[in-house]
């Protein structure tokens, strides 16, 4: 019997270790404590600026109950007398409460006995055989090494059931995730459901009542983001990636030509129009309402000429405002006034690199999102723009819809994103990275087994300290053990490689 | 009002075509007939060999009702008094109700008043936006092109519940695959619980209790299995893809040397053993009984010589038996006697083509199972397998664990299996195809995602005519269209591409 234990408590210690993403700095001893769910508390600390009633923690608090002790059901385990209470003080610098998380939320403040904070708080209670929870004397210093650690979801080329983003949104945050960037609409579909502009969604998405996100969809989905500390930024990509939007808003999309006539397609917005710039001003005063996050996205990627180039009026406003013949400067003086109507609203833009490509003197506050590339030319876009004095957010390594046989986790935890040629200053101005999950081949069939556990692989990379974490094959058993964790949390995250979990998948 | 009516039956029609796989002949007429839930019936032909009490046809009659009618919930209907009622007879021409399918199973007998399976029955029945159910007037003809239409599923790599077995067999049926190819046990897990030697699981599988297949959960398998036209067919692959074997079974696997002293670790069965021919025909004794298919896998396929070389036990062995030191000969030998074990217990065998490869002179009725290579060395294969006049399963191009970016179901649905020189005899000696999911990437979280919609183009391509169905960019549609029907039946099929279905995955 003794030696039983001995056994469980080896396998239990190692799975201690699999703290996911790892801390800032880490001792863990050998010294545990017994956690008896009956005799469990998280309390204010008397020092913390927060106090009960605090929306953000009373829910982290229930939630994270639950998260600890998964088969505890009140009253199922036998209480036992010699069990002390276990009382979790939280502490934290700033009340918070009722804001929404932002680029300055504090990721620090919040203070455990165990100083850190309730995710990897719950990462470190472990269950034995018998059902008993234990927890180790701890050491954490912790702090995220990016302010901006994202996942893009893109439910235009697929439509996303709520369900499917907050159960998203849960993920995210056992893996540290901050923001949400809600790539909400593009050419196939537009299912946000505007209310200036219903017929943008009545028209333009999949279905009009099945495939849209109705106004309070969307605070769902802001609220449940709140709670776990996660930032939602909307996108409303334009000028091109907008044939959705044409269908519900009529002289919004440029009429391309075959010759001399209307060949009955479509291109990008019309940038020749002052309608196009009055209706845009009118939907982003909506957005920026809805969406509470002082960052909007812009996006501005591939916008293609040659409907432009065919267009009689569009050629004209070319001539009239002395353009000649550069269509590029035709789309930065569209993406200017976009970005004006948005400053003017008080919100921070961010766009696709693409706008930096044609038009360097875009205003100084304005995040350059790169997308493009092989590891060389994202690293020499990283370099120049932060030359520019812009800062910076990194996609391109982590385009997680593209799928390969085999481990590509590797490939996103081995990224490096400040190894690009540059100042001190330059490196400051990346503010970190983002996992996009494109939609071509995604929908809720398949969107879980492939962010997870892959996604979490970038999680690390834009928390820990990168010297800590720069060891692939030790990052492996870890990551192995945090999948199981996942599983344990009803997050149907996909195997690594041969093995199993004690707790396999359940939602067959 | 009219108008509207006028669409739906547009998008309706459309939808009838997607019958998937292709029948043989199809002619689908505008005629059509409305079907209410409360006045629909399946009854057994007055010519029919089979009759109420027939257990497979009476399940399979409750099954496809709810199937047809997916929201209908009893009562919850108004009957219109106008309402004829539709009955669909069902004649067989062999009463086959109480065996289990096999080979010689006919596919073709089952006979509808619209000349058709019921699974293509249900296919065509399609529902108006407003609820209503209809059916067209159409002609079928249908037989499958091959005999053998099999999924692997590899339950060593990971453990897959019970339930996610079930569930792959329920979406074989709507692609009228035909064979589970159970892939069992391997190197890494032993989940076979088996009645003679219970510390095969006990000791081999990855839990002993959470991670094993008892008899129950085996025969309900087999049941579940027969009830939809199911063969199983097991595989107890050896003499390689067996550590796992040896941790239940001491003396089995054969102890590697480093010089002259046991270096610790083991490899293949050893062939030297008596021993090891007594254990594998107790165990195969026990396997020819719980599986009641005729067939049996055998494996055979990845022996690594390197053990075998170093064990001087092993080459003492090759001495007395005259194989100087071509391993392939030992090779051979022990799959000869394994063969000749199973044959004694009437299973005709199937080996992967590694064991044809080595030794030509295998008994006549083996089947080769063809899985290495690229297209040109299957073909060269299936030549030279046929033209020794064996039978072969053609399993190369279909290794759907393999996973790249983008449609690359379209690889799987331009496979020719008979185009490989060789005549016409040969031909028919290819009896059919496997789609194979190894398990290195694959547990119940993603193994539904991953197989369809993607193994349903091999199913097109093994169940229909290859003139009919040449054109991939004509297949594609009614893929779609099959994607969303098995959405419907709660399949969770991946997305095909940009789109969206009319009834969404729900089960996030």
């Amino acid at each position: 019997k003794k030696k039983n234990h001995h056994v469980t408590r080896f396998c239990c210690l190692q799975s201690v270790k699999g703290v996911w993403p790892l801390p800032q700095s880490f001792t863990i001893s050998s010294e545990r404590y017994p956690l008896n769910p009956q005799a469990f508390y998280f309390a204010y600390g008397k020092q913390s600026a927060a106090q009960e009633g605090c929306s953000v923690l009373d829910e982290a608090f229930k939630r994270y109950f639950s998260l600890i002790f998964p088969d505890y059901i009140s009253g199922s385990i036998l209480q036992f007398s010699e069990d002390q209470p276990f009382t979790v003080q939280v502490s934290v610098g700033l009340d918070d409460c009722d804001g929404y998380p932002d680029e300055n939320s504090s990721e620090q403040l919040y203070t455990l006995c165990l100083s850190t904070g309730l995710e990897t708080f719950s990462q470190l209670v472990y269950q034995e055989d018998f059902g008993s929870y234990f927890v180790n004397k701890t050491e954490i210093e912790d702090f995220p090494r990016f302010q901006f650690r994202g996942i893009l979801l893109d439910t235009s080329r697929h439509y996303l059931p709520v369900r499917a983003i907050l159960k998203t949104l849960d993920a995210m945050a056992f893996s540290k995730f901050n923001v949400f960037h809600w790539h909400i609409v593009d050419d196939p579909s537009f299912p946000y459901q505007s209310r200036t502009f219903p017929d943008l969604s009545a028209k333009g998405a999949f279905h009009p009542m099945t495939h849209i996100y109705t106004q309070s969809d969307v605070r769902r989905v802001i609220s449940y983001a709140r709670m776990r500390g996660i930032r939602v930024l909307p996108e409303f990509d334009s000028p091109g990636h907008t044939q959705s939007w044409g269908k519900g808003q009529s002289d919004l999309l440029t009429p391309c030509y075959r010759g001399s006539t209307p060949s009955g397609t479509f291109g990008p917005v019309n940038p020749a129009l002052p309608s196009t710039y009055k209706f845009m001003a009118t939907l982003f005063k909506e957005v920026s309402s809805v969406f509470p996050d002082s960052y909007i996205h812009l996006g501005g990627d591939e916008v293609n000429f040659s409907c432009w180039k065919s267009n009689p009026d569009v050629r004209a406003f070319m001539q009239k405002m002395g353009f000649g013949t550069d269509f590029t400067k035709l789309e930065a003086y569209y993406m200017e006034n976009i970005v004006n109507i948005t400053t003017a609203l008080n919100k921070t833009s961010i766009v696709w690199q693409d706008v930096f490509d044609y038009h360097e003197r875009i205003p100084k506050d304005t995040v350059l999102h790169i997308w493009k590339g092989d590891p060389a030319s994202y690293e020499a876009e990283l370099s120049r723009i932060t030359k520019a004095g812009y800062r910076v957010l990194l996609a391109a390594p982590w385009y997680i819809n593209h799928i390969s046989y085999g481990q590509d986790w590797r490939n996103y935890y081995t990224v490096q994103p400040l190894n690009f040629s540059g100042t001190e200053e330059q490196k400051k101005l990346v503010i970190g990275g983002e996992v996009c999950m494109w939609g071509e081949y995604v929908d809720a069939t398949n969107l879980t087994p492939r962010l997870w556990p892959r996604a979490s692989a970038a999680a690390e990379r834009l928390w820990s300290d990168e010297k800590q974490t720069s060891n692939v094959d030790k990052a492996f058993p870890r990551l192995q053990d945090f999948r199981c964790k996942l599983l344990r949390r009803g997050i149907q995250a996909e195997p690594l490689f041969v093995g199993h979990c004690k707790h396999e998948y359940q939602g067959v």
